[in-house]
């Protein structure tokens, strides 16, 4: 792994060109474009049509059938249906605290001013096929979901020719997922967007998908709300000279093995501990099932970065804004005022990446590619929508009557001003 | 105006049509791509010779001089200043009840789990030039910034030949504007998105514009927020026959001048309200200013709908979602329970919606075109982020590691697993 040392001027630059690039593939924007304009034009047929070209399945119907998912549900080995739980039962409890309410402010005479926050009807839950699959990604979507009350939590998923994984339906079960159907890729996300006579319409489409997935839900926003579109996962670690270089370079790999664009990082004052993880990482890559994927991110996107000092270490990660990062020094929670931009945060040894990714609570649906400077992690907010009301009496109305009036016609809308003034 | 007298489907199907009513113009996105690029790779260079281009301005230095805000704030006439303040004063407390905050959580034996909430560092905010620059639109997004506790609120309007409007400059003064520059269109947003050697970069941008400003709001979305993607302006009324027909006529055509796209809608159970509505509407134009882009709206976009019963006038309203509800029933504010979809509520004869435009307190920065299905109004909210934490001792981790290594393999991650195990 490729250690870098510079002065915080040069990496800083570094950073910054890195986050600049941003890909704009036009033949992709009208690949997606003509499928979401067929599936709102033909509906299932379109739907049935694609499943044929594209995931060369047959179907009837895309509904999965609730025999199927029981049937899943109750064959699923009980260490494994405990392990969901447990993190079911921690994602609850943790999100719990994020449920916010709306407010009545009767403050002044004659006046109600007050806020209703409300769930969302409807969210579609987008979920790759194949190996990409995560059960856990539908317990960090659907439980926070349920939390803010969305009554309607329907799944797409791209048939697969031997039925869908049966965790993912034990998953879904778990979660409280309403409906899944058999549906994937841009024509998926088209299908939710403005319903089908089978796919029901949703207001908000989360989840993350290929490069075709990513494009159709970007291209559907506005139509209905999404969750951010997902970059290549993301590890920044912090660390002195007192961290154990075996277990910051399994927490590097964890990260890597994901995907080849993948981006393991470690910023550390010590050139010692980092010399000792970069080998680390070449001793701990040689039996990883996943070595191939690992070794390409950490080869191509990875970087061990020394700087002078902890301060520094820290200034350079709220400029990464990584998806996750974990603080490896002595009373790490200390620390926690110095984090500016990061979309979760792990302290001290213990804290292992993984451990948020399944069952620690904090959801893992995150910030990637620096877009932890202004977004935040999916949670409940992520699933309520907030209405404003007043109502004023006469008398509060007049009060306030002239300032209306004036401020409408600085604007040149006189027939704002009228309206208050038909009220006189 | 138009009576519609149409069964409940039939209305509803309308809605239906004219919510998937949704436009593409690749021209455009191709020309403000170009635009995106240029800024990106040339910075002030590309803006000055935009202003050149576009603006007929020729420019040494993009900043407003403080010397000039100052100059337009003090010869503000005492009765308009005073608007702005009660406006200020209105909007600071209704905004101060949508401050959240984060938790610590440590229920749990050995585990800490928080949430912090931050400010984001900076956001720009786009201010059209001419007659559609709105100085109540400053307070509406820089107030709730301020709140929220963002540092530097960077202000961008298109160049004028004769200065900027001076409203505009003691509005962005009063509040709290950290700087203001001249350039305006896609370029400003590119600006924005990325920095320049004179304009900062920023997290999210903010603000209303014509349809340069929104595509390229639309295409650096990713690389910062943006707030939604506002539409036509929308007025709903849901009205009664108790109601009175010169109110309502003039509070429809208070958003009726807005834009010849803006949709004024009234849905009633009164066939004899409707007329009379309809009539006002024809007899208040012939003396309105703005009567020709008025005209337009009310006759292209607006509708009166005369529907079976008042059950039947909220159903029909939440299929639309209006930016904009009035409700004008005997005991209004009971109906609240019956709303589920519109950006901002105005219960009873008094509360005229240009009541919200101004001065009371709420903000009237609104999701537009059936949007208030699942995006809010502008607030505290939107300039916060989140971000979460953790902290567990080694006995908490190794009770949930048979957990956490038994869903890491079954979702093919081993080197997740190995993360886990290495702590132990």
């Amino acid at each position: 792994m490729q250690i870098i040392q510079a002065t915080y001027e040069q990496l800083s630059a570094q950073v910054t060109q890195r986050q600049n690039q941003t890909a704009n593939k036009p033949e992709i924007e009208a690949a997606v474009a003509k499928i979401i304009a067929n599936v709102r034009q033909n509906g299932d047929a379109a739907l049935t049509q694609y499943a044929q070209d594209f995931d060369k399945v047959s179907l009837s119907d895309f509904k999965v059938p609730q025999a199927t998912i029981d049937a899943a549900y109750d064959a699923c080995p009980a260490d494994l249906l405990a392990a969901l739980k447990l993190a079911k039962r921690n994602i609850t409890s943790y999100h719990k605290k994020e449920i916010t309410y709306g407010f009545m402010d009767a403050e002044q005479p004659g006046v109600i001013r007050g806020q209703k926050v409300m769930p969302l009807a409807a969210v579609g839950l987008y979920v790759p096929g194949g190996t990409a699959a995560y059960p856990s990604t539908i317990l960090m979507s659907a439980i926070p979901a349920k939390l803010a009350g969305v009554e309607k939590i329907v799944m797409v998923t791209p048939p697969q020719k031997d039925g869908i994984n049966p965790t993912v339906l034990t998953a879904a079960k778990l979660a409280g997922v309403s409906a899944i159907y058999q549906v994937g890729g841009a024509q998926a996300v088209a299908a939710l967007a403005y319903g089908t006579k089978t796919i029901p319409q949703v207001d908000k489409i989360m989840g993350p998908g290929n490069i075709f997935v990513a494009t159709a839900k970007k291209q559907v926003f506005g139509q209905v709300d999404i969750d951010m579109i997902a970059g290549p996962s993301e590890i920044g670690i912090i660390a002195d000279k007192s961290a154990d270089p075996k277990k910051l370079a399994a927490d590097l790999l964890s990260q890597a093995e994901h995907d080849k664009l993948a981006r393991p990082m470690l910023v550390t004052p010590s050139l010692e501990l980092a010399q000792a993880v970069s080998a680390q990482v070449d001793a701990q890559l040689t039996t990883l099932p996943r070595a191939e994927i690992a070794r390409a991110s950490v080869e191509n996107e990875g970087f061990i970065a020394v700087v002078a000092n902890l301060d520094q270490a820290f200034d350079l990660m709220n400029q990464i804004a990584p998806e996750h990062l974990e603080v490896q020094v002595p009373e790490a929670i200390t620390y926690l005022d110095q984090i500016k931009n990061a979309g979760s945060v792990f302290f001290g040894e213990s804290a292992s990446e993984p451990l948020g990714d399944y069952v620690a609570g904090p959801n893992h649906i995150l910030p990637t590619a620096g877009s932890a400077r202004f977004f935040s992690p999916l949670g409940v907010l992520d699933f309520v929508k907030r209405t404003q009301f007043i109502q004023y009496t006469p008398a509060a109305l007049a009060k306030e009557s002239k300032a209306i009036t004036r401020l409408a016609r600085v604007e040149g809308l006189e027939g704002h001003a009228r309206a208050i003034e038909a009220r006189q």
